[in-house]
């Protein structure tokens, strides 16, 4: 077994791991990077087709993402808007029909009620505290509560009520009755709004990287060198004497302090000694995260643009709920990328690779055309299914977590620092919030003398 | 690494294990059962103290739980009632009261909602399928609220929700707000009612075991011999060409088959290659388990009986919200064994262990008189921090999980069977429970060809 010694070592080469390690190097310090992948990016990865990128992981930057704005901007990396010229396409009721902006064509009434239960879960959202989520007059009623009867008791109009579970399933990739209310409005407070979550100009969605989303992973990883070390799993963290032990398969690193900066279920697996706090332990076994499936058809040009529509779609008929324009800015291929959440991302996984080919080729020609039904280049992937990983994209609160242990998801347990997208304020669950995170950790540890 | 052979392994020997190794050897079958712990019993533990016995762990038998006591006949150990006799104590508002029977004298108006709320309940439970409760033209309403939710919605008098939420709090042992209405439903329907939930006479907490909970697995294993290896945690289960591969710290063993019998959140930590099926993964990392505190003094006698109390008390202020006799029959000493459940245990937890003991004899003392506060003995024990356990007395399923994920709990994965307590129907979560479990995988097994 190698015996490594560094400063500090990192578990997990996400952009959370990288951000931390980076920093941490640049401020003198000797890091190791521990990943169990045979990749760099965690929940980012950028396939390709034909030299062409196909982000089958976290994709989109939103404007208000500064860290990873920056961190771009620091390594030379450009983005692409996505586009949005033409109009949206909703599978409603049997029908597909067309539509501007961020609202469907549906009934006044299901729309005036999607607009009042917007406005007031972003109301509810604005007393969120940011930093201490679990203070607040509100706070516990609202964790006591599930996101799927909250929408249930208050919202009654029934079509308005199902596209607002399935934001809540998009937003956190399972079913509304698994995650709490107060971490739906978290989610909200720390984008800036509902609007901003589910809106692709000037929203969530706006931007595209590049090269694809992985390409500032990569970069990092080569700037850190020999420093990150790939298929290395971490069983092991064990703190004596002033002192770290991280045993992974093949590797033991011996350093000052740790930054594990995995998924929570990850961590979770990972054997500590002397063991986690009873708190810190019991969070990581209340923090699972959701299914996504991305499923991406390429085709040698963005044709239904032709058509007029813009490749955003809705549906509310599962399992592909939504799909947008991942095109290369180069205009030499054209991408629809379709998603799934949750039960529907589940129920994907349970058929075989050409039943899945199949419905979700039928769903695209669906909704742009016979065209859609024949890519040059079909590919999906379902990342509850990836060992490292164990779904996607962020691990949500059930009721009654926040509240009780979000208290301790920053806090340091010894030498033992966290990082990762979910320990985010600003940006929580994004990309954006892993660089943030990362960041954070490598300000702690640096502090440290 | 020593390399076993069996026709089946067994994870795990507490009562589900045992029970179904015992059942499978008797059939005939050659069993490796592997346990982490230096000991078996698994969540039952028996201490002692001058050759009396404690029980830290699973400690009470109730009328209905014939599958333990029919285990119990045919090993040849006796069980003895808790000591009903004489009043209860009640702690409330600053007041220490006396009373008989399951209420409280609380005023007129709380006992009413008590008992409206509880019939409601049962009611509810009533509909609940104990082999199928995500069916149901309620189950999807019920499992989208916590119970806590529902507590605050439904009972507004304070008091008498403050009693419901403390029976949530104890039959979970969890706050309220993270478990499933449904799943509270599924307790209450699986043991026959809220009442014999919460009963001494009658109830759950009707018997105990003449030596202690510990005595019939302590016999199951000497029956076992050498098919029991202690020390063992189990890391990883393989199963290729028609069999297993178990592989635990220092041993490997190959069988036809694997029977896990561990609570789920050890169960995810183990490697399964192949991986298993998305909604297995998935259910293992969302069945948290509370926090239990169970905290024994021991006398020269149970003098509290003299004074006209049975030794069972009820408080409204935290951390030790109820106690009872769990006195040896012989006369030979008085133990009163006190419960901290969820939030409350945690806050022991956090405690040095003079702080502890200091916190809990003081509750004794105002409850039982002065000299309940200078035991001969006193030893507490904090559940969640077993590396082995992870918390007690049972996995609880947050709101979404029953009905999305519980039809995959007792489904075998090729070779892979599935026994403990959070899987059985009958007795669901209590350790008559774990042994129908055991029964059950062990006939899964045995009907294999």
């Amino acid at each position: 077994m190698d015996g490594l010694e560094a400063d500090v070592c990192v578990v997990g080469a996400g952009y959370a791991g990288l951000t931390a390690a980076r920093r941490m190097q640049q401020a003198g310090k000797a890091v190791v990077v521990l990943e169990a992948r045979a990749r760099v990016g965690g929940r980012v990865w950028t396939d390709s087709h034909d030299g062409i990128p196909i982000d089958l992981g976290g994709t989109f930057l939103a404007p208000g993402h500064d860290a990873i704005r920056g961190l771009a901007a620091e390594l030379g990396v450009g983005t692409h808007p996505t586009n949005t010229a033409g109009k949206h396409v909703l599978v409603h009721d049997g029908r597909v029909s067309r539509y501007r902006g961020l609202f469907p064509r549906i009934s006044p009434v299901a729309i005036a009620s999607l607009g009042l239960n917007m406005a007031r879960l972003d109301a509810m959202a604005k007393k969120v505290s940011l930093d201490e989520p679990w203070t607040g007059r509100r706070a516990r009623d609202w964790d006591a509560r599930s996101a799927g009867a909250w929408l249930a008791d208050r919202v009654h109009v029934p079509l308005s009520r199902s596209l607002l579970e399935a934001s809540v399933r998009g937003l956190w990739t399972c079913d509304p009755s698994e995650v709490s209310l107060l971490h739906v409005l978290y989610l909200i407070r720390s984008a800036g709004g509902l609007n901003v979550l589910l809106s692709t100009k000037g929203g969530y969605q706006q931007d595209q990287v590049d090269g694809g989303m992985q390409t500032m992973a990569n970069r990092m990883a080569a700037e850190l060198g020999d420093a990150v070390c790939l298929d290395v799993p971490v069983r092991a963290i064990f703190q004596t004497d002033g002192n770290v032990r991280v045993e992974g398969d093949g590797t033991t690193v011996r350093a000052r302090r740790v930054v594990v900066a995995v998924p929570p279920a990850l961590a979770a697996n990972i054997t500590y000694d002397p063991p986690l706090p009873v708190d810190r332990a019991q969070v990581l076994e209340r923090m699972p995260a959701g299914s996504m499936f991305k499923a991406a058809a390429v085709y040698d040009r963005p044709f239904w643009r032709d058509d007029g529509l813009c490749g955003e779609s809705v549906s509310t008929k599962p399992p592909i709920e939504t799909s947008y324009d991942c095109s290369p800015p180069s205009g030499d291929a054209g991408i629809i990328m379709g998603f799934a959440f949750g039960p529907y991302a589940r129920d994907l996984s349970r058929l075989s690779a050409g039943e899945r080919r199949t419905v979700v080729l039928d769903t695209y020609r669906e909704r742009f055309g016979l065209q859609a039904g024949s890519p040059l280049h079909y590919v999906d992937h379902d990342w509850a299914e990836e060992e490292w990983t164990r779904g996607c994209s962020a691990a949500h609160l059930p009721p009654g977590i926040l509240t009780q242990y979000g208290h301790v998801l920053r806090t340091p347990c010894g030498r033992i620092h966290w990082a990762g997208s979910e320990t985010a304020t600003v940006s929580h669950a994004a990309i954006d919030g892993a660089v943030r995170s990362g960041e954070r950790a490598a300000q702690e540890v640096l502090a440290e003398p």
